[in-house]
């Protein structure tokens, strides 16, 4: 059963037909009451009856993350504050945080968007989502939060940490589908091990992967561990939130709910548009937010799109799970490196556990690089020999994938931090200034 | 004017007719779909066609903590599982947690609670309402989250901690109305103060005080340093969660929303039930939930109630802010006392800051309390004279309000550890097993 069959299994005319008149509208509406697209379009001499067909928005400029930041904190609201009933928030590491706006209309679209994933992964009425994202300005917890409700599931919000008791309470309520970061599920599952729980005997039905990049071993990994289909699941703040786009059944990518956000690929160094299949810096555009309605936001993150009708039955536009950002990208001797191809070669050898990190240091005017990946604990104890050969072995196999020959340290079990969050992959120690 | 002044100003007749009705379907709903209820109603031989009047509720045994905890996890509920949509919890500091479940129809309701709440304090859809209680299994976030939803205002749901993030959102986002402990207010005005920013300049309209004891002294200091009213919020995860009460402009006591809730006060010794205005535990039952009803909950808070019509024009009882509880009063050679008490004392001194910890121990097999209070920078490096006058001077105050002499120690400022949840008032050091 699809969630709404009506919307999600449209005929690409009918699709397009409704983006050109939303495109028009939210175009619109933004030259008129953002003054950040009113000044812009003005400048630039383009204006909202330019837009006669869809391909018409590559004469709109992009809006970028620090184009955010400088209207920070309402500035590219479109409505009143009296109709804002929620605001979230990016991080604000570097710089002014960027805001983002929700009009009660927007909360019912967000709810209805994550309602439409969870039934993608197959969870409904009768299932227990635990919750592991944040909850709080970051809009991870609230985005699952009101999907869950929509769908009628029972959810437990219980946030991050506390692990022990995130274990307890899967065993306890008897949790069928659990929400987290790809490598908080790997500990969780490793701390449920210890504690002599093993995490298949949770009878988990659906895990959902959210704000962190991950590969199909990780995956499998993962899927193996708790013995259920793992489904990705993608949003950003500044668009909405969770649910932007959500991986179905086939398991071969994100339906990117198409009559909510008009995607484009471009090509990161140059803003040209790339054909379908072809990967590149996803552009996304909101067709129904009143709030605060962003137009060719420039993500960052780097994937395909791809327009054959999928298995599953709905007709929405499938993209890539991100392989990369344009902004983690580790450039080390002129090559383009993303942790995603440490990780999956890790993946591909026996003894290691998926738990690493890179190191890049500039030690005598060379780049170099340090892969410390921790040993398993069957072998760590073991003769010398044996760890030199896996060390080799890594290497080989990353020479293999990123085109470099790097140095791989096996280190102890369990020795690199573990992260309730986002997981620390990259550590750049050159002055890159 | 009124949120719903069809409910909150109705006639005392009304009240009683609409909660009897609400009573006996409740009693009825709990003996036929809950266990706990059925098994306990059969032993005592009460079953809920012997509610025959309000009165009749004293027939009724009550539920308490321990109760619900052997009900643990969802014993309590009393419709199937495919009709909850949330669970909270309360923490599980000892023993097992109580687990709390809601319907749909019980989330609409909550929200009801908390918009009649917030528009008592004078919070409408014009405001922007940040809320630093936590989000989570703890229902202190949600429930104001789901009522400032409701009225309309933008909610800033930024949690708990971050203390200069939340100085810093105040000013940007020009916040109106702060929901926080009066523990972790008194934080967030000493660090804004030290950021040189004055927390009157701020323009907040109304403070909403929750999770935690406080007194009118300290309610008037925090008055004083934001320049806004500050507004008592109460409620328990086992019943619903914030919003039970709440404090209107009168700022003398809380309305509890009769329609939803029935209470009672008794004598925590013998359970007998006390009149109007006399002190004792408030029990309270559900008169409206669908998915998890509680019958007679001892909340082991103290209170009064006052049937007296409100100046501000609603007709639900109030209840007076609570002044300790059944377990948190701490006996000292036989007299019982709060830390309240303690707290209302520091307040009518000059020189010296409301933070404060008890220290109760048994040295030589007598009981001994010493109260560590921070002096204030002003008169800290001052001749030790002046100290000796202040500190004889608390111990005089606090005899005379507990009518026991205990040593006060007045420590630097700033030594006692500032909470960003609740305050630890007591340390109890006696071995009482
Ligand atoms: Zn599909
Ligand atoms: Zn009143």
């Amino acid at each position: 059963m699809i969630w709404n069959e009506e919307a999600e299994c449209m005929s690409r005319e009918d699709i397009k037909e409704i983006q050109l008149k939303k495109l028009q509208n939210a175009v619109k509406k933004a030259y008129e009451n953002v003054p950040y697209y009113n000044k812009k379009y003005t400048k630039l001499g383009v204006f909202p009856e330019d837009i006669g067909t869809l391909e018409d928005i590559a004469k709109l400029p992009f809006t970028t993350k620090d184009d955010l930041r400088e209207s920070y904190p309402f500035g590219m609201f479109a409505v009143p504050p009296k109709k804002i009933v929620e605001v979230h928030s990016s991080s604000g590491t570097t710089g002014k945080p960027v805001v983002s706006g929700y009009t009660r209309k927007d909360l019912d679209n967000w709810s209805e968007l994550m309602a439409r994933g969870l039934n993608m992964m197959g969870v409904g009425e009768d299932d227990i989502i635990q919750n592991t994202h944040g909850y709080g300005l970051f809009t991870g917890g609230f985005g699952i939060h009101y999907g869950a409700q929509k769908v009628g599931s029972i959810v437990v919000p219980i946030s991050t940490g506390q692990t022990r008791r995130q274990i307890e309470i899967m065993k306890d309520f008897g949790t069928t589908a659990m929400i987290f970061t790809p490598s908080y599920g790997l500990y969780l599952a490793e701390v449920a091990k210890e504690e002599g729980i093993d995490p298949k005997s949770i009878g988990l039905k659906a895990i959902g992967f959210g704000a962190e990049m991950w590969t199909e071993e990780m995956r499998k990994k993962i899927q193996d561990q708790f013995r259920a289909p793992a489904f990705n699941i993608y949003g950003l703040t500044e668009l909405m939130g969770p649910g932007v786009a959500v991986e179905c059944s086939s398991q071969n990518g994100l339906h990117i709910s198409e009559d909510y956000f008009l995607p484009e690929i471009i090509d990161p160094n140059n803003g040209n548009k790339l054909d379908e299949g072809q990967k590149g810096e996803l552009i996304l555009t909101n067709l129904e937010r009143e709030g605060m309605p962003i137009i060719r936001f420039r993500t960052k993150d780097i994937t395909a799109l791809h327009y054959e009708k999928c298995d599953c039955g709905r007709c929405f536009v499938k993209m890539d799970r991100i392989t990369g950002r344009t902004d983690d990208m580790i450039k080390v001797k002129g090559v383009a490196i993303f942790p995603s191809q440490i990780e999956k070669t890790l993946l591909k050898i026996d003894n290691v556990e998926p738990h690493y990190q890179i190191i890049v240091s500039r030690p005598h005017l060379l780049d170099e690089i340090e892969v410390k990946v921790e040993a398993s604990p069957d072998i760590f104890f073991d003769e010398v020999k044996e760890m030199v050969n896996i060390k080799k072995k890594i290497e080989d196999y990353i020479e293999n994938e990123i085109g470099l020959r790097v140095k791989v340290s096996l280190i102890e079990p369990k020795s690199i931090p573990r992260s309730e969050g986002k997981a620390v992959r990259v550590i750049d120690k050159r002055d890159l200034h």
